[in-house]
């Protein structure tokens, strides 16, 4: 099974509500930001149709744990969970000094040109359920 | 049972990216906007401990069916569901023209001003499940 | 000369920021919105190329008079003052019952398909200035 | 005179819009980080009146020169160019491998606890004019 990848993100007041806290729709934002490193420390060009396909988020579960607060290094990780078809599954972990923050699992869909799915190709495929 | 609310909103050049539709992010921010238009509606100020509380986003599960795009017009509903002490739950539908654009499901927690969950004020509780 | 335009704009949880206040570049989105009103109001398609050309923001002033907040009802107004050749120059001002949040002046240029500057289309052009 | 910082960003897809660029108002927040960083790497806790100040944007001008894109590695810099009582004003260039994308001017209120102007404290003043 693959590795769990892991990028750092630092919370700036642009991220933050009048609440004191991270808004919550951000912390997509930060999950979608580590999908995207994870990618290209990978080798792989994916937006914009470049291999002549894109990702879209399909479906996704947030579980909120703490609040992240402004100057926050958070740690964002990115575990892909399974792969069918024409998605693959991960799981997310928004975390603080190994605190848990949120927990996310999004479910990616592969589009071709036409915005129709199609199959996850082999390079993610690879990346996924790397052969032993 | 609650009445569904609904509250039109518009898509401007903002709330899209570089695929040609709107963030997945921002699908969340309409619907917390329904959200406070229909606490406002019915006459209940909640942010920023206005009355001794305050709601946090606690879990949510998105579907997305179809993109939005630039200069769409979308109805987004509120559609209380449950209420169990401490949260409640809504579903959430953004459509355009009927066509579906995405589902939510989203449990709020009531929390007090030191941020420890707190049960759901009666007013809340009222408008969640009226008495016939 | 052109007559104001003016659009409501409700502040939500999303504009503000841990400093209780609506964050300093969300003032620029209201702006746009009230431009995009502005043009659907006088039936100019301008995104995307609809038309053979596309605005983009040159450059912008922006004096911030006084914080807007949540829950805060805006007015934004769109005020144009002038323009030449390739681009048009608008004041735009915040307020809230009268009185002033921000106050802007935004040069757009205007750009055709290759992203190269092209002359204001004559349909802006009147709107800017109406004949007498 | 004070150096000049400067502070890297990647451009994620949240950042873009539908023309396929980076969304005007997104470069403010750019300069927003790079601010922060450069005051954090000075030691300077700013934010949320943890020195009894806070900071806020009084005014900017942004002159857009080139459009940045989706995956670019941006440079942001951060040089004071002056400090008179209660604010002090920056030149801020974002940069892509030299070429110019865009240059702000921000002039930075200090205010206190009760949000009225007060004099931009000694620490900040000896980073903008650092004694020889």
């Amino acid at each position: 099974m693959a590795d769990v990848f892991c990028f750092p993100i630092r919370v700036y007041i642009e991220d933050t509500d009048a609440g004191g806290i991270v808004y919550h729709a951000n912390h997509l934002k930060f999950c979608e930001r580590a999908r995207s490193e994870w990618l290209r420390a990978n080798g792989i060009q994916h937006y914009l149709l470049q291999g002549g396909f894109a990702f879209v988020v399909h479906r996704l579960q947030a579980h909120y744990q703490q609040p992240a607060k402004m100057d926050d290094l958070l740690l964002v990780s990115v575990e892909p969970i399974a792969c069918t078809g024409a998605t693959f599954r991960l799981r997310q972990r928004i975390t603080r000094a190994e605190m848990p923050i949120a927990e996310l699992e999004v479910v990616i869909a592969c589009v071709n040109a036409q915005g129709k799915p199609c199959r996850v190709p082999p390079a993610i495929q690879a990346l996924i359920f790397p052969t032993p």
